[in-house]
């Protein structure tokens, strides 16, 4: 089936069932970023790969909405498939909500398949389109019918980590979620997303690319600890690892069965943003439903010392095969040898010679003059660039290590520069240190160190349409909130332990991309009569090139930050190298 | 009665109804912050007479909840009154609903009355508390039946402004908020908020200190414009100018009724925080209420040519008067006759003598030596000090003209200086130059601009409790929304044609006070391939004091923005100022 054909097929159904405007949103019953290849279904109908992107059909027009990381690839992919590319203003704003009810008159059907979409965009599309008259109806699945040779649920092996690595077991997690539930007088909780599954169990698997989880739910109450898995997926010994925390093993097919037998004098918590909203409407009718964030997402996102620990090591380990890895481009790029394609997968050797490697943690970047103007570029055959002794060299990668897992971006030149490649290197990389430098009072959001990362940008009039930063999980997902650095107004208090990505970048179509991203942890600094003060200590370990670097565009500040960076990346990763990589680094890292 | 004995008359009461914790919003049917005094309950009550707060009374604890702003005044006014000072950590959140629900049981009842609270309270304490099985009754007034004396509704005369002073039409205004509601498919719409309805008729009046509003309610659907108002309050003239706008008269009184005749087939637009519970809820049953802002809020926002002239006027004027009254206390301080009292008396007098001075826009806060540290100090015969020839002095003051309202904070040395002054004094104008020369892209929010002001000020471990700035009306309240710099998460877009303060402080408790705010309107700056992107223009026309400056602490931009900023203040007022009172001024506007 071509894509047109798929799209005639859906709006055939559409018509057939009387709705007027279908949406199929980019999730699963999970609510995840990264899906497993059952659930592809914006992929499957209208060809777009991006992690992130909506489609809404009428009749008279099909689209993806999307944000600009993805605006060139979106409008590549889609071609001749019947939809539209349509820019969102607002990264994950619902915007083709509002559009869907521009378009349909009163007594129009909105419909959408509710275990793709989370419980908090049911109530957006509701919220928006029923005091207009439109009705919505989330039990309507366009695809299955039409999707033949659907692929099937993966059946992964998982296994559990120890407590040397986690810092904290099964059984204290499960304590504290439910300290949580009892402080907000819930009686039980269901937990849909896998992030929060694999932390609380201390269990990891490889169900979906890149993320190291296993697809289940998890129930807990008072008395109750239950893992709704498919069995074959744990040895004996990880069942037992489990039962010795008091975990109760059911199907994975089981849950929402399981939630018709609450009661009504059960409340259960459902984090409406992490909880598919098929999943929600199977709870027992006059079972109060209390909507709030995960307890375990909070408890996640503060690291503990061990955790940290770990991560520490785990950077060096990463940095050192980010050294061979740009020295070796330095010196092959001239062979005419190098792609795109081929430097992200020697990357991916470089990282798996290193202890307690277990995959990336994502799918690498690496994207040659024009191509790193595509923030979530991922170069394919039919597009993938030789590389050649000019131009910047975007790569944006990270590894999963059993501890910890990394996310860096550098920009590297391979010859020739332009001086509008060098300010804008210097202006983003100004962007990076002053969000890495930031003070900060206890209570601060990430909407306030974003505004603080782009303010000298903006001085510019240059910006970027992507946050500056996402919460990182400890060797579980790249992408994990609750905290976030961006713009939209996300209520969540940065705290000490979280671990955040700082990474603005600047892209010029058709030209080159620039984006410098570190991980940084949030940290104590300190107390005095205006408050409790903290800062960041960034985790990542690999130098920043400074021949890139325009110095009259920066403060005496930022050149000591950047001086003092370097020199830390030297100490730090150079016991870990050959002497010849030592000299080589050594030469990368001296103070401009 | 004292206020224990109020107390103790409340906690009675709430006994004989069955009612286990009981709220006293600050505010009024039209979610005022000025209010008129029928409406001070909370003053009444407790004795606090800020402007922000709330009491929450159980038959254990009585607290009134406020911010930074208030804490030392609210301790101060508070002792003996039976209430507890409770320090709020996020201004203006229901933090006294968390604990409350934290406090009470399963079974037990909160109440408060409705014409106290807005939608949005009500709706806070109803999902905070309903969840964890404590009811709410939001129609239950405890006061009244022991308010002795309670004084009456203002009944002052109301007048209209004519459309070379507004720029725009009731006739006009009205079919703009009109083309809203049809875009949003509403077919009603209530406004019960003063400063909407002042501008959607071009009324004024006198009925509350300070804010040139009228009592009254608006009533808008397709064919109809009702002002329900006491007909005392309009002349045959002005009759006449509504009526030729197609505008309806009805009584105050009328509106609940009004509401109950609304039918199944409407739609009423009610903003959830400017429409109090009391009248959302007599709306009529099976009526559709589309909760959304207001639309002649934004409307108001974004000023149009004509007021933003006659406000630079405005502010030249304005500017006048507090040359002169810098240049007196300077003359002044020595003779021992100043006091905080005497000289707010003195600047309302100096205004008075400008062009279509109608009133001051808030109560002047002359704070001296350690009252600066008090953000909304109003000095009272019992705290008034006497000024010397030493010192900080911190004013904060405005004016309302027929031509515009300003709001202006200055802080100037009486004399000797410490350090520590210099400093603060110095951190806090970087915040304002900073906050003034950002450049942000088109659709940056409040919290943004808020955050880029301060991070200068963090940078130094330093902090102030308030937000960076408010929107200013014209003509109109001095604080007027929906748009404010702070860093709560309000996802309102800054657009071209807003006016802001912009008013960092530094404030240390028994020694000193800095707060140094100037307007700043919103404009368009350019637009290239990164987006469209806006800066400020400032309005404020006051010498900015530079012997308190640290130059060490400033780069050079900031000294360049002062000394332009300066130069521009002399350039504008000097044509108006007396021959001696340019010399003056001359001397405190030279480069630095």
């Amino acid at each position: 089936m071509t894509y047109l054909e798929k799209l005639s097929a859906i709006r055939l159904l559409m018509k057939e069932k009387g709705i007027d405007g279908y949406i199929i949103p980019s999730s699963d019953p999970h609510i995840s970023e990264y899906l497993p290849d059952y659930y592809k279904c914006i992929a499957w109908t209208s060809g777009f790969t991006g992690s992130a992107g909506t489609l809404a059909i009428t009749q008279d027009f099909a689209g993806l909405w999307t944000d600009s990381r993805y605006f060139v690839q979106a409008k590549e992919q889609l071609e001749d498939s019947g939809f539209e590319l349509v820019k969102l203003k607002v990264q994950h704003a619902p915007e083709y909500v509002t559009w869907l009810g521009e378009q349909l008159p009163t007594g129009a059907t909105v419909a959408f398949d509710g275990n793709l979409a989370s419980l908090a965009v049911a109530n957006a599309v509701k919220s928006t389109l029923e005091p207009i008259g439109v009705k919505v109806n989330g039990h309507v699945d366009l695809l299955d019918p039409i999707w033949k040779g659907r692929p099937s649920l993966p059946t992964e092996q998982a296994y559990t980590l120890p407590i040397s690595t986690t810092g904290q077991s099964t059984t204290e997690k499960i304590a504290a979620v439910r300290q949580v539930l009892k402080q907000k007088r819930a009686t039980a909780h269901l937990i849909s997303s896998l992030d929060d599954l694999a932390w609380l169990f201390n269990i990891r698997g490889t169900d979906v690319k890149c993320n190291p989880v296993t697809l289940g739910f998890a129930f807990i109450n008072e008395s109750k600890a239950i893992l709704f898995i498919d069995a074959v997926k744990l040895s004996q010994e990880v069942k037992a690892e489990l039962a010795s925390h008091g975990v109760e093993i059911k199907g994975y097919t089981e849950v929402q069965d399981y939630l018709k037998t609450l009661t009504a004098s059960d409340v259960i918590l459902l984090d409406p943003k992490r909880t598919c909203f098929a999943t929600y409407d199977s709870v027992a009718k006059g079972t109060s439903i209390l909507e709030d964030i995960n307890p375990s997402t909070m408890l996640k996102a503060i690291k503990n010392e061990v955790e940290i620990n770990h991560q520490r090591k785990a950077m060096i380990n990463d940095g050192v095969a980010l050294t061979k890895f740009f020295k070796w481009i330095e010196e092959n790029v001239a062979s005419a040898e190098l792609s795109e394609m081929s430097i992200a997968d020697y990357l991916r050797d470089l990282r798996a010679e290193q202890p307690g490697f277990k995959d990336i943690s994502f799918d690498t970047i690496a994207g040659y003059k024009d191509h790193g103007a595509l923030p979530h570029y991922k170069a394919e055959p039919h597009s993938n660039y030789t590389l050649k002794p000019e131009g910047l060299l975007l790569v944006d990668s990270g590894g999963q290590y059993e501890t910890g897992t990394t996310d860096i971006t550098r920009v590297v030149s391979l010859g020739k520069l332009t001086q509008e490649e060098k300010e804008d290197y210097t202006i983003t990389l100004k962007g990076t240190i002053e969000g890495s430098m930031a003070i900060y009072p206890k209570g601060t959001r990430g909407y306030q160190i974003d505004a603080i990362t782009r303010r000298s940008i903006w001085a510019t009039m240059r910006n970027y349409g992507h946050g500056t930063g996402h919460g990182v999980g400890f060797f579980l997902n790249v992408h994990e909130g609750p905290h976030v650095f961006n713009p939209t107004p996300t209520d969540i208090a940065i705290e000490v332990g979280m671990i955040t990505s700082i990474e603005p970048g600047l892209y010029r179509e058709g030209k080159h991309g620039i984006r410098i991203e570190n991980l940084v942890l949030s940290k104590d600094l300190d107390t005095n009569q205006f408050g409790e003060f903290m800062d960041f200590e960034t985790l990542t370990i690999c130098y920043i090139a400074t021949d890139l670097v325009d110095t009259s565009l920066l403060e005496k500040t930022h050149i000591e930050w950047l001086n003092n960076y370097n020199a830390w990346v030297y100490e730090s990763l150079s016991p870990k190298l050959t002497q010849e990589e030592a000299i080589w680094l050594k030469d990368k890292t001296k103070a401009i």
